[in-house]
C-alpha cells in the first residue's frame, strides 16, 4: 500500500520504519531533513510538502508534537486536504486534544475523506520496538480497514469508539496515571518516614485496596521494582514535561465543558513546580523527590 | 484461652462473636450495655470496667472508635494497664494515629506487657463474614503467638513490621484509595462527558497504566460493576466519613512528622465538602456526583 | 469621530451609547440585530459586517466574548482588517487570553494598524454608568491617543504597558481576587462555626494582615457589609461564571509559559463545582456557601 | 501587681521585660536557666516550677510553644493550677489549639480560676518594641482588668469575646494570610512571566479588587517595596515554619468541626514542600521562589 507518514521525530521514525520493513510504500515528510534522510536511505520517498506526500496515497498517518501542528500539516497551505484523493482516510497518531480532532475530521469529512484518531502509549522504545498501545477512534468499517497497518506498529489496537475518542481515552488514562502516581508517591514517603519497610509497604499496597500500577509495575520508591526508573536515577521512562502535556490536554478539555478536575488540577500544578526545578526531562515517577525528605528516597 | 475484648461496636460485637464461637473464653466491656447484652447471652462474662476485663485475662484487645477511647482504656482509671498481669498482650483493632500507638507501648511495655497495634480492613460485612484483613505492627515473636487468634476473625493477617507499623500500612493504603477514587471518578465523568460509553472507557483503563482498585474492582461508575455501591445506590460499602477518618489520620501524621501531601490533603477536603452537604452515609465512591453533571451518571 | 464598534451586548450596548451621546458617529456591527436596532434607533449606523463598519472608521472598538470572536471579527472574511484602513487604531475591550491579542497585533501591525487592548472591570453596571475601569495595553503615544475616547465610558484609565499587558494585568488582578474571596470565606465560615462573632472576626481581618477587597469590601458572610451581593441572597455582582472564565485564562496563560499556579487551579476548580451544582449566575461570593454549614451563613 | 510569667523564649523574655520596667513584681519560669538569668538580673524573682511562680501571684502570664507545654505549665504535676490562689486570672499568649484552650478554661474554672487567651502577633521585633498585638478571649470584666498589663506589651488590644476566641481570631487571619500570600506570589510571577512590569502590577493590583495586604504592604516580588524581607533576600519577618505551624492549627480545628478548608489545606501543602527544601527558616513571602523561574524573580 501506499503511505504518506507525515512526521518523523523520536517516535514517528522508528514507526514509519516499521511499515516500510512491512513492505509499504512510504512518502515521507518532515521541517527535519535528517530525520528523512533515514528514511530515505531504507527506501522511503521524499516529499516537499505533506500535500506532494498525500497526492498519491492510499493512507496517510500523521505524528505530530501538538494541535497547531496538525493543523497546519491537514489544513494549512500545501497541506494533506489540498491534495488527498477522495476517500483514503487519514490516521492522526499525535496526542492533541479531541475537539481539535473532531474539528478537523469534520473539515476532512466534508471533502470526502475520513480522519481516524489513534493516539499511541508505550514511549520511544515502543516505537522502536513495533509494541504499542493504539488507541483509536473511528467507524467499525474504518476500524476494521487501518487496524491491520497499525498493528506492524503497535501490540494493541484498541477501538474506543468514534472519532475523537481514542484522545479521550488516551487522556483519561493518563489523568489516573498521573495522580495515582503523586497518591502513591505521597503514601510511599509518608510510610518510610513514619518507620514502616518500603517494600513491606508496597507489597500490602498491592494486594489491598490502594493496588495499582503505579504501586505493583511502575513503583517511585528506589528499589522496589529493578527494572523502572525509579531504581535507576528516574532515568528514561515516560517525562515530566510528556505528563505535563497530556495532563494539560485533560484541563484544557475539562475547562471547555464545564467539568470539574479538581485532583487532575493539582497534579498537573505539583509536575509544573517539579519541572520548574529543572527535572522537565526525568521520569514523571521522580515526583516523589519533590516530596520526600532527601535522607528518606 | 481467657480474652477480654473492650468495644463491643459494629465492629466489635462480631469480632468478639467469633472468638465465643472459636471456644474462647471471653471477658466483655462496653458502656453500652445492650451491646454487652447480646454477647453474655452468647456466652461471655459482663465487665463493668477494662480493668475487671483485663485482670485474669491472658489476651486484651480492644476496638475503639479513636485515640481519646484507646487512651481511656488502656491507660485512664479503671484501665486495663491498671489491671492486667505483667506478661500478657494488649492488641488493640482500632484505627488511630500511630504516633498514639507507640505512646501507649511504651507506657504497657514499663510495666511489662506489650502492646500490638492490629487495625482492620473490609468493614462490618468482613466483621460478620470473618474475612476482615489485619495489619499487624509487631515483634515476630508477638507476631507468631497473636496470629491464630486473629485468624479466627480474619483471612489475611499482614505482619507489617513493629508496634505502629499496622497503623501506618492501614492510613497509606487507603491514602492511596481515597486519591485513586477521586481520580478514576474525574476520568470516568470527564470522559463520558467527552463522548466515549463508560464500559469501554473502564476497559482501557483496567487493561492500560490507569488500572487500580478503583476502576477495576470498586468503579464508582454506575453499572461498570453490578455489585458494587456503585450500581446500587452508593449504599453500603465504606462511608464518606470513614474515609474521611483516615485521611485526617494520614493527614495528621504527615502535619507532625512535616512532611508534604498535597493530593491527600485535597482529596480529604473534597470527602469534607461532600460530607457537608449530607453525603457522609453514603458510599466513599459517590465522590463522583460531585464532579458530575447530574445527567452523566 | 467616525468609530466603528463591533459587540453591542450587555456591556458593548451601554458603551457604545455613552460613544454617542458624546457626540461621536458610530458605526455598529452585532450578529444580533436587536441589539443593533437600540443603538440605531439613538442615531448610529447599522453595518451588514465588521468590514463594512470598519471602511471608514477612525478607530475601531470590539467588544467580545471569547478569543473565537475577537479572531473572527478581526481575520475573518469579511473581518475589520480586511477593509480598515492604514494607521486606523482597534482597540479591543474584550477579556481574551494575552497570546491571542499579541498574535493579532502582529497580523495588524503587518498591514498598518495597531491594536490595543483593554479589558475593562465594573461589570454591567458599570458600563451602564460610565464608571467602568480600562487596563490597556498600547504603546505612549497610542495610549495617549485613545484615552479620552475611553474616559466617555470610564472612570480609571490605567496604562499597563504595551499590547496585551491590559489583559496580563486583568488575569492577574482576577486571579488574586478569586482566590482570596475563597480563603476570606474559609476563614469566615470556619470562625463562626468555632464561636466567634462574624462582625468582629472581620473587623479584625480587616485591621490586620488578612486584609483584602475580598473581605473589608466585598464581604462573603452575609450581612457584614449590608450593600453586596453577600447580604442580598448573592443576586447580582460578578458572576462565578465569569470568575472561571477569567480564572480559565490565567490557568491557560500559566500552562502556556510552563507556570505553576496551584491555588489559582484549585479556586478555578472550586468555581467549578459550584457551577456545575446550579450556582453559576450568582455572585462568586455565593462559593462561601460551598464551604459552610447550612446553618452557618 | 505580682506577676508569674512562665516561657521566657525569644518572645516571652522581651514581653517579661516590659513588665518589669512597668515596674511589676515578677516571678518567672522556664527550663532554659540562660533565659531566666537575664530577667533574674533585672530583678525578677527565678522561680523553680511553674507552682512556685504561681503561689503568690495577682495574675498568671504563660507564652509557650504549643499545647502539649500549655497543658503541662497549667495542669500538669508542679503546674500552675496546683497552686494558684482561688481568683486569679490565667493569661496564656501561646498560639495553640482552641479546643485546647477551652478545655483548660472549664478546669481552672471548677477550680475558681478564669482563663484568657491571648496569642499575639507582631513578632519578635513586637514583642522588643513593645508593639505587639493581643487578639483577646475573655469575659467583658476580665477584659477590662487585664487590658491594663497588656498595654505594657503591645499597642492593640483586640477584644474577640469569650475565651478560646483569640485563638480563633488569629487563626482564621492568618489562613487568610498564608493564602493570600501564595495567590500574589502566583501573579507577579505569573504577570512578569507574560511582560508586565512588577511595579505596574502591584499597582493595578493594590488599586483593585486584588488589592490585600500581602500586596500592597508586604509584597512579595524583590524590588516592590524596599523595606520588606523580599527585598532583603527574604530574611527576617515571619518564618514560613510559623505560618505552617498556624495553617496545621487552621487544619485542625476545621477537621475537628468536619468544615472544608481545601485552599488552606493546599497552602499548608505548599509551604510544607518549600520547608522541606530548607526554607523554613525564611520569611514566608519567599514561597513566590517556589513558584517562578530562576530569572523571573
Amino acid at each position: 500500500m501506499v503511505i504518506a507518514f507525515i512526521g518523523l521525530g523520536n517516535m514517528g521514525a522508528p514507526m514509519a520504519r516499521h511499515l516500510l520493513k512491512a513492505g509499504h510504500a512510504l512518502a515521507v515528510h518532515d521541517l527535519n531533513m535528517a530525520a528523512v534522510d533515514g528514511l530515505v536511505a531504507e527506501g522511503a520517498r521524499r516529499c516537499g510538502s505533506p500535500a506532494e506526500a498525500a497526492t498519491d496515497a492510499e493512507l496517510v498517518l500523521t505524528m505530530l508534537p501538538a494541535s497547531a501542528h496538525v493543523e497546519k500539516v491537514l489544513a494549512g497551505d500545501q497541506g494533506v486536504l489540498s491534495a488527498i484523493q477522495a476517500g483514503v482516510p487519514i490516521v492522526d497518531c499525535s496526542t492533541i486534544d479531541p475537539a481539535t480532532v473532531r474539528r478537523l475530521a469534520q473539515l476532512a469529512r466534508a471533502q470526502g475523506n475520513d480522519l481516524v484518531d489513534a493516539p499511541v502509549s508505550g514511549g520511544t522504545g515502543g516505537a522502536v520496538a513495533g509494541t504499542l498501545t493504539f488507541m483509536v477512534g473511528a467507524s467499525d468499517n474504518l476500524f476494521a480497514k487501518i487496524q491491520p497497518v497499525l498493528q506492524h506498529m503497535g501490540r494493541r489496537i484498541v477501538h474506543c469508539g468514534d472519532v475523537g475518542n481514542g484522545q479521550v481515552a488516551k487522556i483519561c488514562n493518563n489523568l489516573v496515571l498521573g495522580i495515582s502516581m503523586i497518591a502513591v508517591s505521597e503514601a510511599m514517603a509518608l510510610g518510610v518516614n513514619q518507620g514502616i519497610d518500603a517494600k513491606v509497604l508496597a507489597d500490602i499496597i498491592n494486594a489491598s485496596s490502594g493496588r495499582c500500577w503505579s504501586s505493583d509495575t511502575y513503583n517511585p520508591y528506589p528499589g522496589i521494582i529493578e527494572t523502572v526508573p525509579a531504581s535507576k536515577g528516574y532515568q528514561g521512562g515516560f517525562g515530566v514535561d510528556l505528563m505535563l502535556k497530556d495532563l494539560g490536554l485533560a484541563a484544557e478539555a475539562a475547562r471547555q465543558s464545564r467539568h470539574p478536575l479538581p485532583m487532575g488540577a493539582l497534579a498537573q500544578q505539583l509536575y509544573q513546580v517539579w519541572s520548574l526545578q529543572g527535572k522537565g526531562h526525568l521520569d514523571f515517577s521522580s515526583i516523589i523527590q519533590l516530596l520526600s525528605r532527601a535522607d528518606a528516597t
